[in-house]
Order: C-alpha cells, then structure tokens, then sequence
C-alpha cells in the first residue's frame, strides 16, 4: 500500500487538522469530536445543515461546509459511520433555534446513528429532521444498506438545501425539498480498479486487467457485473440506462453530475461527459447545469459515477446560488 | 491498461469535445486546431493571454480559459507540445490590438513551438511576448528541457497575469509580472506511481511497492532519487527542503500550492498540507492563501508536487480577483 499518510491510525485526524490549517477562513475543527463546522456557526435564524459519514470520500462532507451549504459534517473512521456523539455534537453546534436539517446517505450505521443523535438532540429541545439520500440504482440493497445506497446525490443536496436554509426557507420547507430532490435523483457508478483502506492495506476487491465493476458503491461494495473492459461510449451507456429505466428524465430540465471516484484524472471525466450528454441529447433530455469533478470519492478507487436530478426553475436558482466552501465556489 | 476512453487516437479529441459540451457559456473549442478559447475573445483593449502544451495534465490549460486568466489555451497530443500553427491560431483569435502574452512551460518544444508562433504573429502585426515558467527546483536539465522544467508556478502565474490583464495593465507591465513571479515561486514535485500514456498502454516506470520518487517531472521524467516510501511528515520535508535551499522564503507573505498529480485522492492532499504547513510555521514562512488539489497532473500518476510563490500586497489581489474558469472560479 502506497499512500501520502502518517500513521494508519491518524489519516482521519491529520487530514482534519488539514482542513483547519488549509481553510480556517471558513471553518472550524472540533478535533474531539471530529466535527467541522461553519466559523460563524450558529447562523442566526437559519435552518443548521449538517451532514456526516464515513471519511474516505473526501471532499465529502467537510469539504461542503460554509456559506451556501452545510454548518457542519461529521467524519467517522474511514468507511465507518460517525457516532451519535459526534453528531449530538455538531447538531448543538449549529443549532440557532431554526431548527436542524440532518442530511443522510443511506446506509444503515449513519442512518441508526443520526436517529440516535437526533433522539438526543430533541431532548435538549432541538427540533431535528432527517432526509435519508437514496439515489443508487445499481442494487436493491446491498452489504451496508437495506435499500438504496445514497451516493452523488447527497453533494447535489447539500448544495440546495444549504442554499435554500441561506435563503431562509424554514425546516418544513426544506424537509419538502428534500423529497423531491429524493424523488427527482438517481444514480449509477462503475469501477476500474477497488480503492485500499488505510487499515487494511491491500484492495478492497481486485478485478483482472480486462474487467470493470458495473453498479459499484462508494465503498468497494459489490456492484451489478463484472463486465469486459469497455469504451467510454459504452461505459456512459452502462450508466445512462438504468436510470432512464428506472425514471424518466425525457423533457425535463436536468443537472448532470459527472464524479470521480478518486483516482480517475480529469482528461477521462471530460470524455466520460462528453458521451454521457450525446447519449442524453438523443434521450430528449436537457442538461441546464453540470458539475465535473472529484466530489463524492472511494480513496484511490479509479471509476466514475453520473448522477441525474430533474430540476424546476426553483432548484435552478437554488444552484446558481452563492457559495464558498473549500470544495464548491461560486459567486463569492 | 484500464482508462475511460474510447480510441487512444482520440483522447485528446474527445475531452476537447467533452470541455465544449460541458463548459459552452464559457469557453469555445476550434476543434481542427484544438485550441480552447473565451466565448467572448478578443476582449476589447486587453491584453491576450494564452498557453498550452501537451494533453494529460488537465485541468492545464484549457480548464483555466476564462474570466481572469486565461484568453486561450492550445492542446497538444498527450505529452506532447502543440504546434505553431495552433498557437498562430489561438494568438489571432484572442488579439485585440492589445498583444498577446505566451505563457510557456519550459520544455523544448514548448519553448520552440511558441517563438515560432511569435514570429508569425508578429509578421502578421500582432506584439507578441513570451514568459518562460521554470520553477522546478528537482533537476537541473532533464529529459525534455534545458534547464528548469515549468510546472505548478504555471498555474499560479496563468491566475495573477490573467487578472493583471483582466485588471487592464498593459504588455510591458505584465511581462514585468511575469518575472517577479518566476523569481519568486519554486516548486518540486514527487510520485507515488508512474503514469500511463494511452498510446504507450504502459506506465512510464515502475517504482516496487516500497519505493517513491523524489523530484518527478509531469511527465514521468526522471527526479532526483528513488528513495524508500516514507510518512507524509517525511514526504514534505522533502518537498519544502530543497525548495527553501533555493530560494530564502523566511519572514515572506506566500501561495502554498499542493497539487495532486491526478491519482492521488484529496484526503491524502490534506494530510500532505498539514505536514507542508507545520514545517513552514517553523522556517518562519507565511502562508496567505493556499490551493489544494488537482490542478496541474500527469495522467494517472499517483503523487503530488508543492509550489511556493512570494507575493506581495498587488499580488495578492490579483489572487483575490474574481476568476470564472471550469476549473477555478471564486466572485463570480
């Protein structure tokens, strides 16, 4: 295993005093608690976003955090979810009476977790609600969910709904915005090489030099298929189809999010897009916006992933909103 | 060999294609010359600015044509420098009357290719000058240059010369620019892997599993040493040492650039800055803005490079200014 770390032990704590070191115009880093969170946290008469999750898929979710997004993430171990405690944490940290939006991708630690740190926080007198992202629709469940995983669409949802709660929309609100980027969002990833856990030191799977994973998830999680080595035309096919199967996108005003599972350079997610929007020119689908980029990762996993919202004029605005995050900046 | 292309003999097209369709209310791609330029070039009474190169080390330079910073950029094969003609053809297309300045990395057929342009341009009218990027501080000559290569200084020099120019200043002041920042910035870089060129359909060269190399060129070239893989603490004091024996930064207001060379994820960046800042808080140097991430790589190579640059107070607004590029964006 060859990897820019320390100790094994550390690579979640040295990367965290990283992030203070790198962006302490923006946030701050409760190393107890391996929280970060917004420098002008509690934001008066806003709505507290906070996410959280396994680290290792960075810049997931502490990258996300600063204006126009989230108030804070929680960064458990890699691959493995923060405890209660850290979220219990962050949820008082941001918490200015507003109310706090607990954005959760679906896998059953993180989600058991943030139902318990929630259970917490209400006892304080803090008024909670959860929306659990759901958006893979490689498989139906899988080695760490029942149900769908969440994956790419929780860094579109972390970009509206931190914009809307800027904007000042209550809980209520964004509980109901929440739904419908759920409802609105689908995903699909593929792998051409598994990604090493620091602590494990070796590959979370191996695949031959002529093979690729179809349907993989952010953590090495088995997929749909083994399948040859393909194009990139026929990769983007792989990806596109089964979400048209299983939502239609024909006529709607689209974002598409082309993501990096870690080790994929930037050269290969361009001709990924490329073929990704010729197939969806002819599907009747239309592209307002896009995003390119490493932002939702699996370590040094090579791959990628596309993830597809439908969006109204609303969700627009919502994206074209301000933002200045250490990973997302614009308009600021 | 395992990337997300379709033909290796289009890579470099089909990211261009993949550049305009994601990235058109920004940018226009000339595909018979494949040069990437501003939508709205030549921009009135402002200087042009443009550079180029080979493919692979995306997002250089066609991810920095925009607002503040670049007017054009001209891709060249994977590792391989573009010729005059299409750096004619980039230079007239962002000409206003105003000159054009050539941002040029120095390897030979960069530098070659780009005075041949410059000679064309100029029999064609147009005041053209040239600033040759040489901050490698890991070798004296290598495989590909004469003397010191260019590489991530690029990147902060396409930012402030283009917001110089954004900000009206003329040929002769930016050219003056251009100096004091090849005077000020150093840079080294190192590998955890080497990198795959697609028409090659092998790695550049192959380091044992224990093994790194310090002082890696963008290209896979030879650096200094092989040495046995290290920590990161270890990794940076390699990185800033022979940086700081070059170039006194004690007591100096500084840009930290770590970038990634395309493989390595970002939690690894972040473990590398903080290891990069602890060691420039004791050598008495201060960090005023920082860039994490990958901007300026080689394929798939796993590793990561640090450039330093001295700035002073213009300097640092001209860092500040609004930039509007698909790969750096911020006030806009």
């Amino acid at each position: 295993m060859k990897k820019l770390i320390n100790d094994v032990a550390d690579v979640v704590k040295d990367s965290l005093l990283g992030m203070e070191a790198a962006y302490s115009e923006l946030v701050t880093v409760d190393h107890e608690h391996k929280v970060v969170y917004r420098g002008d946290a509690p934001v008066a008469n806003k709505v507290g976003i906070i996410s959280g999750g396994g680290s290792g898929h960075e810049p997931l979710h502490g990258g996300f955090v600063g204006h126009g997004m989230l108030d804070a993430a929680c960064a458990g171990e890699v691959f493995t979810s923060p405890v209660p405690d850290q979220m219990l944490k962050a949820t008082r940290l941001v918490n200015s009476g507003a109310g706090v939006l607990h954005i959760v991708k679906n896998y059953t630690g993180d989600v058991m977790n943030f139902e318990m740190a929630a259970d917490l926080a209400a006892a304080d007198g803090i008024r909670v609600e959860a929306v659990i992202i759901a958006d893979d629709v490689a498989v139906q469940d899988s080695l760490y969910t029942a149900g769908r995983r969440g994956v790419g669409l929780t860094v579109l949802a972390e970009k509206l709904l931190g914009a809307a709660a800027e904007d000042g929309q209550d809980l209520d609100s964004l509980v109901k915005l929440a739904e419908r980027i759920n409802d609105s969002g689908r995903s699909m990833g593929m792998a051409l090489s598994g990604c090493t856990v620091p602590a494990a030191g070796k590959p979370s799977f191996d695949l031959a030099e002529d093979e690729i994973e179809i349907g993989i998830g952010i953590h090495g999680e088995p997929g749909r298929a083994h399948v040859p080595l393909a194009t990139a035309a026929d990769i983007a096919e792989m990806l596109v189809r089964p979400i048209l199967d299983d939502l239609s996108y024909r006529g709607s005003d689209t974002i598409v999010f082309v993501n990096g599972m870690g080790a994929t350079p930037l050269i290969e997610l361009l001709v990924v897009y490329n073929e990704v929007a010729k197939i969806l020119a002819k599907a009747g689908v239309t592209i307002v916006r896009k995003l390119i980029g490493n932002y939702i990762t699996s370590l040094d996993m090579a791959g990628c992933s596309l993830t597809m919202l439908k969006v109204d004029a609303e969700m627009v605005n919502l994206w074209d909103a301000p933002v200045h995050t250490p990973a997302l900046r614009w308009g600021m």
